[in-house]
């Protein structure tokens, strides 16, 4: 669908623009093709053509939101390195627009990429915790045991049981994976 | 939003088996919300009103379709059982039609109470399997650590990285629960 080159770099950031400025200004709800078209100089064709629909565009803005600024804080140590990003991470996901943003993600998403690309963002974030540990000379666990024992249980729960979720929840994931195993 | 009483149950039965029937016959992309009505035999405002729009309908269907038919099989072991579960769990959850139930349970959510019965269905059938064992006199786990690294790690690669999944990692997260703790 994307076509390659300069053109379609541009076009792909003028869209994503407007619809940020168009959800700032007038709410998402308001949000429409042919208003994000018009706000970005492009014809609605444009963006069915290369997005489908809004809510395959909302996905895409919405992956680019997720993307790491950043790469973890170094703490010196695995634990206090793992630990303050998975904290990081539940706080970032269960603030409204972190849940809005994984919807989004999930929601217009035929594929699975998109949602496979935030998955990326995380397992990346956690291979520099582990490496950095790994170079200390730490014995680390594998980016797959994280994933399934720290950050889908917090995914797992931000989706499917949002209540009760604190700095404690993401501690605790983190004291079991590198206590229990 | 439902009304109690007969006729509430009455039209919600009537409305569900008309999207049952339309989604076989015509396939989902053709469901509206006035096909469904006039095959349920009432207005469409009648969905509007219970339902709000045609995504939490589909949501309330995939969520009553999700819902377990029989309690978990007996094998007489702990381990045996929550293997034996965790396997065929994510066998349905992988089929495209248990595909397809999650996405519409989750996105047609807007106050999050679909994806909490999801849940909940799942930490029934687990505390059905821990309090057999229990009474064997077998060490249990808890229901939330079963659900933090049996249910959540699949839940998570089937919604984020649905590739390789197959019945020896459903045993591997099982064997790691009871092996590890």
């Amino acid at each position: 669908m994307v076509r390659p080159g300069g053109r379609s770099a541009r076009v792909q950031e003028a869209v994503h623009n407007a619809v940020r400025e168009l959800e700032t200004e007038a709410g998402r709800d308001a949000l429409t093709v042919p208003l994000v078209a018009t706000r970005a100089g492009v014809t609605p064709s444009t963006i069915y053509r290369r997005w489908g629909d809004l809510q395959e565009l909302l996905s895409d803005v919405a992956v680019e939101r997720l993307r790491p600024e950043a790469p973890p804080e170094d703490r010196g140590a695995l634990a206090a390195d793992l630990t303050g990003w998975a904290e990081q991470f539940l706080e970032e996901m269960t603030s409204p627009p972190g849940r809005a943003y994984i919807r989004d993600a999930l929601l217009g998403d035929p594929d699975g990429s998109n949602a496979g690309q935030c998955s990326a963002y995380a397992a990346e974030q956690v291979d520099v915790i582990l490496a950095r540990a790994a170079e200390r000379g730490e014995g680390v666990p594998g980016t797959e045991a994280v994933i399934d024992h720290v950050v889908a249980p917090m995914m797992y729960r931000i989706l499917f049981r949002p209540n009760d979720l604190d700095a404690a929840y993401a501690r605790g994931l983190v004291a079991g994976l590198l206590g229990g195993r």
